[in-house]
């Protein structure tokens, strides 16, 4: 396989993202069309209440009906906006139809941004049509769609791979949005993969929901749970594949393909959680069933006060263990041992539950990096699981008290 | 019923507090003895890894013993400590119960402070037995023994109920303290309520059992579940009215003076969570269950989104409908009716989960407000809750960032 962060766009994709007047400044609009029919699939928000374009979506990668493309618009969720909401999502879809020439029902509509206020559709509406002309098949235009998905993301997040499936070249490439309302399940936020594989819907199906459950659903900025969260896979069979039908070697390549690039995005939503200055990876071995392991590694990363404590590199393990205690997973605490490292070096603080003599000048080096990976050994069974989260900080605060501004 | 926020002291109950150095100036030790066995019953934390002091009380509680005092010490939570823990608790119990003459099996232990650091038991030892001959009965006496329950608390927290039971008056008097890692089940923190009632060990534990489910179980400061969670209440028979052995008029009018005490000390825990500035009281009605009710009520207080909203005055009320979304209670969304209100007035910010047009002055002024109430109705059935919480702050983050300096 051959992986990279960058942008590969896959046969027969177009793409492009502008400025339509939703945001002040950035871009807000982003366009994705393909040429030929998709295979979709879908992961939505576990949330009740659910942004009129997330039920959209659910209905058509449900109905197993071919896709032709995705619009997003940033700025505004479209959430909590009643019959309306859900009018101004098919009007979208309906214009972009329209512009690409395809069934309303072959629209796919995401909506990211502030919840309650009713979309601007007229201005939506007038910058879909007077932007799909300008979709296109090189990486630029893939740089320009991916900004347009941004709300307080100060990164793009892109990946992308290669691998061959019966002697053919797949590409798939993928792009996300993070920032707040990050949480399982599943990570607040868009993701969007677009591919050339020959793959049959319930395959993909499968290697999504399995992919994100190892990857999405294991990050944490916040612990809320968004309206909007919404994952897509979209397969148009450019690459001439030998369809991908059932489990196999093509299917493994092919999901194993999939796992990296959703790895490498959800890693990079915690790494830019809002306000977050620290990544920390919070490796748990040893639980006794995989439940338990993913629990106690998703609530260490969750617990605000091991948070902000990571932020001023406060060596407060205590905090790792109450958070693990709180967890709903199951473990003896006295069996349990924790260690902090980096490219700084590795300091174990506690063992068997109870403190060990550290040196409080190495911890602080370590949890001073960028980047910090927190390995508990629960000691008392075979499975493993990680999750990722980030640092609480002032900025995190500052963003979120005057959002709508 | 005569209710206080001051001092009232139970007859038969003597207490102090001092200085004895765990913590870097303030008091970090409190003492409390009966002078007359009492009937105990305690509420604990639900995490899975409990302190040393917690396993102690829970098994003199469970085990039905008549309970003669309170030793707590702050500036260490004596958590996360293995054996050497449980071996000191034990050593702080038999120190006090030489000094007051009962049994070590007598005296309920409370630590609070740091996790995961030996508990300086010589320190405590001669604290103990130094400040022991200071026990007194006076208002002032019990002020310096809540003073020394604090940690990072920024006014101290008590109340005071005096009742008439069958001619007799009855006193109860509420302590606590709380600021972080605040949140249901229960409330993380320290309270303890004394009592001269005679009352059965069976309906002490109903009466607690019940009021803290309305009161500590429905506040949270930051979702964090601690290790050392402890709501006692002693009571001494010393008032002389006839013993409350069955529910009826006497149990209610206990039952009532005891919610108030608990109600006040939680809606004070609340509102001096750490950092915070302001005090948040989310009030539901019309749920289908009382349990959906709480669910939501509880949700929306421990959202960070909406806490950080609410510091900046913002009145983005879609994140309280998010919160309520992924809350696990069961509700209609395009039913919800949201309004905040205070002293400064009203304002009625969706209906039908949809968008009101309504002056985001007002709503400004009301959310600068010391005290914030969110009134949700869900319009769906007849069930109401209150839970309480705070915002979420530049000081929290700076508090918890280096809390162990």
């Amino acid at each position: 396989m051959k992986f990279t962060d960058k942008i590969l766009v896959p046969s027969g994709f177009k793409a492009t993202g502008a400025h339509i007047g939703i945001k002040k400044q950035k871009k807000d609009l982003s366009l994705i069309a393909s040429d030929f029919p998709c295979e979709a699939s879908g992961c939505y928000t576990t949330n009740v209440v659910k942004a009129a374009p997330v039920m959209w979506d659910i209905k058509i990668t449900d109905s197993g009906n071919k896709v032709r493309g995705i619009v997003t618009n940033s700025g505004n969720a479209n959430a909590c906006t009643g019959q309306q909401g859900i009018d101004d999502t098919k009007k979208m879809a309906g214009c972009f139809a329209k512009e690409i020439g395809c069934e309303t029902e072959e629209v796919l509509i995401c909506s990211t941004g502030v919840i309650g206020v009713y979309l601007p559709i007229e201005v939506l509406k007038k910058g879909i049509a007077e932007k799909s002309p300008e979709l296109g098949y090189t990486e630029s235009d893939f740089l320009h769609a991916v900004e347009g998905i941004n709300t307080t993301d100060t990164f793009i997040k892109t990946a992308s791979a290669e691998i061959e499936i019966g002697g053919k070249t797949v590409t798939l490439f993928g792009m996300a949005k993070g920032s707040g309302m990050i949480h399982p399940n599943m990570a607040t936020m868009l993701s969007y993969v677009l591919t050339d594989c020959n793959i049959e819907k319930p395959m993909l199906d499968l290697a999504l929901s399995e992919c994100i459950a190892k990857t999405f659903n294991m990050i944490s900025v916040d612990a809320d749970t968004s309206t909007n969260d919404t994952s897509l896979i979209l397969a148009n069979s450019a690459a001439g594949n030998e369809s991908i039908a059932s489990h196999g070697e093509a299917f493994n390549t092919f999901k194993a393909a999939l796992e990296a690039i959703l790895k490498k995005l959800a890693i990079d939503v915690a790494k830019d959680g809002e306000g977050a200055s620290k990544l920390m990876e919070v490796n748990v071995y040893g639980a006794k069933t995989i439940d338990d392991a993913k629990k106690i590694s998703k609530s260490v990363v969750s617990s605000n006060l091991f948070k902000a404590a990571l932020f001023g590199a406060d060596a407060n393990w205590g905090r790792i263990l109450c958070a693990m205690g709180y967890s709903g997973g199951e473990f003896n605490p006295m069996l349990v041992d924790i260690a902090f490292k980096n490219d700084k070096g590795t300091v174990k603080v506690s063992e068997k539950g109870t403190p060990l003599a550290f040196s409080e000048e190495t911890a602080k080096v370590i949890l001073s990096g960028k980047e910090i990976y927190i390995d508990i050994f629960l000691n008392q069974g075979d499975f493993n699981a990680t999750a990722w989260g980030c640092d609480l900080t002032y900025d995190y605060v500052k963003i979120n008290g005057d959002y709508r501004s």
